[in-house]
């Protein structure tokens, strides 16, 4: 955890109402950290389902692997994440660490080990000292209470500089359900990487599967559209588990259920809101960068080339220097490899267009684009003149503090 | 130009021997630069043919589709090169400063237009005041003598911090016949990217479509496989000269000459020369850094995965801080979406394995690996252990002047 917050920290922490069905504890393990919290557990009601999406990466971490394996089964009881240790890269004992760490955690909380979830972040190639665990575990689970998603959100920190929750309500039938999210963003601790984590509980009874559609749909536009620095973790990690407990909630074992339509708009709110607390916390942020990519070839065209101009080492550096600096975006551009004319680009900062056509807009007036680009939000917009294809991605500037807390540690 | 040489310039140029049927002339054409050369004329003489390759970017600059449109010629008499403007993303502007260059340098120099080749590295997004090249070919042309590769490599730069040079001989069939080489590599000029321009000059009598094959071949494991921060240019043009000058040299018509054996090797080692001074010469660059992946199922995964690891910010920042944080390179062999399996991977910074078989090496030692970190050249290998697939390339460290050199110029 940093001392200094991030100036783009959300001026308002929200409220975080109780979940039906969820109980939630924190303590300190001491896997890492001193005078901290360092372990989340949370304990679902019977009959809770879970879904989930994890990293794409080819070595993704041990719990990360658990988790695939364990939401087949679709029900959940528990969740322990640790935050000082991401048991990635740890081979067979990492392995054996979650087992272990599940094992516990099912005989506290009187479930089986395959209904227990898990996530670690922090150092990786480190043996997770999940014996460390226990004792812990059983305390927590005694302790544990309805509510105190803040106290889970600031659990799970790394180098995040602030806790990230999100709430929202949403009518399902003539009940009223909650869903309460809490995030962890980019964060580094050595020798480690950028990681991200999120927990959504609800208590909207929804099947597994249900469950598992509207993750996968809700990512896509949130989560999956916020870069950093474009390095994928080995521990990413979203897990949303519905415990049911809603009183006089409709059950819910499709998709496809026209019922759906609110809870889902509020599901993916929730994870929208708190994909963008993980832009405006990247390490050493100090503008956040919204990107618009219109009149593409396609919606996939557009994401590559907004991705691409999001990863971009000279646009996320331009923007650190508050330099309307349209020319590396048409490089940017021109890089991506998908369908661009460099004839019909135009290219926006701030809402004003400094670039038509394939050169500099004739109106182009330094001083009003110069103010815009000083604003702590800075907002990007390219047109195509191909297609339809659009995308928004969210990103961060690139400055000295991210070289800094990425690579002085040892200096 | 930087009044500060990188750390990693090479400690030796070479001198660069004159190559029959090549006259060179540099002077001011007063583009952007005061009290320097920005403007390099080569003249070239009857029967030279040329080859070359351009930039990926579907946004390139009028000179690079110049240049694409008159290599279908393949015959050259005079190249015009110009920094502080790259004429890039200058609509008809620029397609007319191309024609006008051209135009001028063919009169001053005796011949066609489609004969004069162009390339231009510099701010983009402003119009080149070609009118400037008005008087200044003509008496280039006057002045321009054999040799002076040094000048020409000079006149080239941007933010390079040293001129780069190169140069090698070969035996072709009883004559020995000179390669010379420049280029320049990651600069930015407000508001500019980084831009790579490279110029190779020969006497050997080669035609253009063998020349053409040599360059292509030559590329991929030298330009291609170097990377500073991972943004292509509008710009990047690698252009050959062959003047067929070289006394008794055998006239060569196909690629597939064995003749050919010695000179594309020679052809290849100045590429290689000039892309390695090019990654020792990227902004802000500390650290020279060969990063070799085998043992992947292919030679086309192991670049991929061997480039994830060359632009991950996470690897370079932390290489920056001389820190061997191979789980930073467990992420980026994660995330380029090849073939990789976890529990085979090895990981060796400095000849030290640090890594293996999915867990930190049982014999790692600190102390020796932060030794090898300290090193200004860092040689990083990964082995996945899947295949005979191998690669091998080039790029720097990420230090905060990389940050300041792109983004502070407007604070």
């Amino acid at each position: 955890m940093s001392t200094t917050v991030s100036p783009l920290a959300p001026k308002h922490v929200p409220d975080m109402p109780e979940v039906a069905g969820v109980r939630i504890a924190t303590g300190s393990a001491g896997i890492k950290y001193k005078g901290r919290t360092d372990v989340l557990l949370a304990l679902f009601d019977k009959g809770t389902t879970v879904a989930g999406v994890t990293t794409r990466s080819k070595c993704p971490s041990a719990p990360v692997e658990w988790c695939r394996e364990k939401l087949k089964g679709g029900k959940a009881r528990a969740l322990v994440v640790n935050s000082g240790n991401a048991n990635a890269f740890t081979g067979k004992t990492g392995r054996a660490a979650t087992a272990f760490t599940a094992k516990l955690a099912s005989a506290a909380a009187g479930c089986k080990p395959a209904e227990v979830f898990l996530a670690s972040t922090g150092v990786i190639g480190e043996p997770l000292p999940a014996e460390k665990f226990d004792g812990v575990l059983g305390g927590l689970v005694e302790k544990a209470v309805p509510g105190r998603f803040l106290d889970a959100a600031k659990a799970i920190m790394t180098t995040d500089t602030f806790p990230k929750v999100a709430t929202a309500y949403a009518k399902l039938g003539k009940a009223t359900v909650t869903i309460c999210g809490i995030a962890k963003g980019a964060g580094m601790i050595a020798p480690d990487m950028a990681t991200m984590l999120s927990f959504v509980f609800t208590d909207a009874p929804i099947s597994a599967s249900a469950l598992q559609a509207i993750v996968a749909g809700s990512v896509v536009d949130t989560f999956n559209a916020v870069t950093i620095d474009g390095d994928t973790s080995t521990s990413d990690t979203l897990l949303a588990f519905a415990t049911g407990a809603a009183a006089g909630a409709p059950k819910i074992t499709s998709a496809g259920d026209p019922q759906l339509k609110a809870f889902s708009a509020a599901f993916k709110a929730v994870l929208a809101n708190l994909s963008e607390q993980i832009a405006r916390d990247g390490e050493g942020a100090r503008k956040l960068v919204e990107i618009i990519v219109e009149g593409a070839v396609s919606d996939r065209s557009a994401r590559r080339i907004a991705m691409s101009i999001a990863n971009s080492p000279l646009v996320k550096t331009a923007i650190a220097g508050e330099d309307a600096n349209w020319g590396r975006v048409v490089m940017a551009v021109g890089k991506a490899g998908e369908p661009a004319d460099r004839d019909k680009l135009s290219i926006w900062f701030g809402g004003i267009r400094v670039a038509h056509k394939g050169a500099r807009d004739p109106a182009y007036n330094e001083a009003k684009v110069s103010a815009q680009m000083k604003k702590q939000e800075i907002f990007l917009k390219v047109a195509l003149g191909l297609g339809k294809g659009r995308d928004r991605v969210l990103t961060c500037d690139l400055t000295k503090e991210y070289v800094a807390i990425n690579g002085d540690y040892r200096s």
